[in-house]
């Protein structure tokens, strides 16, 4: 009867099927208008199923207006559908077979790629199992319903003691806003505070990530340059009433530099002059290695600074948890901003992670990761000197999970990109670049996530590269050491 | 020595506190530039702490621009720092305690209040301890990395077969974009579509977070009435190429009722020659009491149609949790959208749907769930026709969680919000409306997470509210039926 068939094997519920036949009938033509359909009896005999599943499907396509009743007349097609040509079968190759998906075809190749990632932090040390843990406890006795747009308070709070505790920093726990990470911190403050800025002045080089963010929320980007003291903040002379501007003040990426206090306090100051904020991105600030963590810039002038910090570089990544914390005047805006387009963070991470800290757990882990990070800066530190002796000019070394090194030596870079073919991947710091030339012979070099035993042959597979793809100067006189 | 001293029983090291001190001290004028520091063996033996602690607070107070060393000669503040007034002292009255912040002082007086509240499903019966160990056994086995910006393969592959087999809709997994909750959806929507379109058609009335979403993106708004049917996708006229569409066609909020297929068709029509793109906000789609799901507007048009499904009602909100299908040629332009700006959701979450989904739990979920609503709703209208007879009207009951009431012997409606007075909480209609005003002697009852013994109390509150609270039509004769 109209081609029509149940398929008993299929997980599809009989009514779903008939239905679903019933419809590509009408969509294809194959049922014209006004077409009287079987009556249920009949359709449920001729099929071999229960007639009130016939039934409900009826009921089914009338609702759904592809049919019509006509009290003691029977069902019929309705009117008002063009016969079109449905395109049911989309490609479905992946479904059910994630391995047909496949990995780059060269990635056997690329799998023993010794890779100084900046940014990732050593993931094999993360505290999985008590995570896990954590978040099963949490989950456990946890509401369902939607969250805190501001974040859960407990976690608000835990993040405000800790802040007084590592940083010395007071913060009220209703100026802290969770975040998915800070980059969702830098997307909320663009987008926020729009309406009044419309254009952000950005340490060059810096992390693409940022340009992006304000790029795409419509401000025009002003690149400063960054010199071995950071931002240099007294090059930008009148500061507009429409402008932010975003630093590092604790540990500039990549160049690994600290703000200096007569800097901070001249942002502060042009910031102040134009009733306008600093964003202050304190994305690794826990991993000074010597001496003590840096008191955050928004401790010197907290109405003026939005100051984003992220579990991305303590914890994980893939937790995509961090907060900002809010001059008082704009913490109703924000929350505001959030609640209207209901935008806002899961509740369980955040109350796992509320408990992690109030355990110890957060304060303990960063204390062992710095035992951890100094000795594989050290490793490596060792390692380029052995391999590149003086020619090699280490930068940013004094705190987080990456270093700058620049060769000085070097007349042409080499395309840095190409170090894979040694078996080596590093960051040009080129790619930070807004004004790009002058930073070719710099590279980034992360090891927060290297495992020790890969740094030394990793570094000498970098020298192998330099030596064989790089051209020394020739006014120099002096010859690339010997590997 | 300057006043400063030593808290042996803070939490915070002995160096940050020394450190801390020496800063206020400049920061306040109280020591001035060029001040000349005591010796660190001075210094340590005045405040009996180790000399290496006095030395590392000084290293790091030069490396923070404070403080200055001149061989031979010792340690000095340094130039260009002025006295500033520091607002060290920011509110800290909740730090710790999180009761201090406190609930509404009328929250006593609301707890009993019987609350209709529509959009949020039965959290009572959220499978939490099954949840919680898939969060553990996902956490215990998932990397921490960045994940996939798309979200994980694994979720993105069983939500596809869901699809197939809850609704007969094919769709490659490589399509689908998990998002946090369908809000994140809509907002990754409006952005990313922005470049191009310029202004939306919503239903009028619709969920005002939709509206909030295009409108801040800065999209022009163009609100089209909803009848019974839906959408009055005819009377749109010209659908401009800038255009794009919102539909809830599976079950209208608020109203609730079905998009019939002619509409569908209509609309799919006018996207397709102004080169544009419909919204399918698949909201409920999985809660159709009636029948089986309908089958979505995108299984229509799969290249116009851009489907936003969510987790917050099959599951619970709090797990910000939902997904989009995508066009083909829009998914490489939507990954680079949220690549760019390191926006993705986190990885442990989305391992445990998948785990959740494949072991068969959603769908038993879901199954166990229509039951629940059905119930709730069949005790819902019988306490509505037992205190208003035939005097409310009850529409969009085939779907869902949530019912429309009209009362339409009212002459001038009530302040809806003033039924709390009366110990129920109700959702006037006309809070959903762009154009206002026809629509005030309507409400929507939410039913998903109302407990069952709650029902019947609710709507005797609610009718002694309307009674006492209401006006009459003058014209309409017959009296309002006694409770």
């Amino acid at each position: 009867m109209f081609g029509m068939t149940i398929d008993r094997s299929s997980d599809r519920p009989v009514t779903a099927q008939l239905c679903d036949q019933i419809r590509r009938l009408i969509e294809s033509g194959g049922m014209a208008r006004g077409t009287r359909l079987p009556s249920t009896r009949h359709l449920a005999k001729e099929l071999g199923i229960a007639r009130n599943v016939a039934i409900e499907a009826y009921e089914q396509l009338i609702a759904e207006g592809y049919l019509v009743g006509r009290v003691g007349s029977g069902t019929y097609v309705a009117e008002g559908i063009p016969a079109i040509a449905v395109p049911r079968a989309v490609r479905m190759s992946e479904a059910g077979d994630p391995d047909a998906a496949g990995a780059p075809k060269d990635a056997a190749a690329r799998a023993d790629v010794i890779r100084f990632t900046p940014g990732v932090p050593d993931l094999e040390r993360f505290p999985r199992w008590k995570w896990a843990r954590y978040l099963k406890e949490a989950t456990e006795a946890c509401s369902f319903d939607y969250g805190d747009v501001r974040g859960e308070e407990s976690l608000r709070v835990e993040i405000a003691a800790f802040l007084l505790r590592s940083r010395g920093m007071r913060v009220d726990p209703d100026r802290i806003m969770i975040t998915s990470g800070s980059s969702e911190g830098f997307d909320l403050i663009a987008r926020t505070l729009r309406p009044r800025f419309g254009s952000v002045f950005l340490e060059d080089p810096t992390i693409e990530i940022t340009g992006h963010i304000f790029g795409r929320a419509g401000y025009r980007i002003e690149p400063v340059p960054v010199d071995e003291s950071g931002m240099r903040v007294h090059e930008i002379g009148t500061f507009p009433p429409d402008g932010l501007m975003v630093l590092t003040p604790s540990h500039q990426y990549p160049t690994g530099c600290i703000l200096p206090v007569q800097r901070r306090l001249h942002a502060l100051r042009l910031a102040g002059e134009a009733g306008s904020f600093i964003v202050e991105d304190d994305y690794d600030g826990d991993f000074r290695l010597k001496g003590v963590p840096i008191p955050p810039l928004c401790m010197l002038g907290p109405e003026r600074v939005l100051y984003a910090g992220t579990f991305s570089k303590t914890l994980a990544p893939g937790l995509r948890l961090g907060f900002l914390v809010l001059p008082g005047d704009l913490t109703g805006t924000f929350a505001e901003f959030r609640e209207l387009a209901n935008l806002r963070p899961p509740v369980q991470p955040q109350l796992a992670l509320a408990r992690f800290i109030r355990d110890g757990h957060l304060d303990r882990h960063i204390y062992r990761m710095r035992t951890v990070y100094r000795n594989k800066r050290t490793m490596l530190i060792k390692a380029i000197k052995r391999h590149f002796g003086d020619r090699a000019v280490i930068r940013g070394d004094e705190a987080g999970m990456h270093l700058l090194v620049e060769f000085p030596f070097l007349d042409a870079a080499p395309d840095w990109s190409r170090s894979e073919e040694y078996g080596v991947a590093v960051e040009p710091v080129e790619d930070y670049c807004m004004r790009r030339g002058s930073r070719t012979r710099q590279i980034v070099l992360g090891y927060g996530n290297i495992r020790e035993r890969d740094i030394e042959p990793g570094i000498e597979r970098l020298s192998r590269f330099v030596r064989e793809r790089g051209t020394a100067r020739r006014t120099g006189g002096t010859d690339f050491p010997a590997g």
